[in-house]
């Protein structure tokens, strides 16, 4: 569900989010891009261990503590 | 300061994080990566709006803080 090749691209990566939880010991790591020019939608990518880049929806409660226990860990 | 190549790597990408404060303007991205076998470390890399990146430290209220503002944004 994502199209993310790069860190840095001139549109936005997403076209759709998973909206199913991920366990966060499936998850490699967590990509964050802010809203721009580039593109008016907060995108976070997650790639997983299997190496899938997986959009993430940035409002979901389960993504923001996913992102809080990458942090406090 | 920051190493990152690629997302995946199978070493630390950071040798030292940065100190001071980055004001979310300049920043482009920000990737979290959760310690593991790779590294034991949790990983934060900013790339900035220059190209730049930069490892910033995780337990940093200010990093905690502009990686929330991101994602309420």
């Amino acid at each position: 569900k994502a199209l993310a090749r790069s860190a840095v691209e001139l549109r936005c990566q997403c076209i759709d989010t998973h909206a199913k939880f991920i366990h966060p010991n499936f998850i490699q790591n967590v990509n964050l891009t802010p809203s721009g020019p580039h593109c008016k939608n907060v995108e976070v990518i997650a790639t997983l261990t299997d190496g899938r880049e997986v959009c993430l929806e940035p409002t979901a409660l389960w993504v923001k503590l996913i992102i809080k226990a990458i942090l406090d860990k």
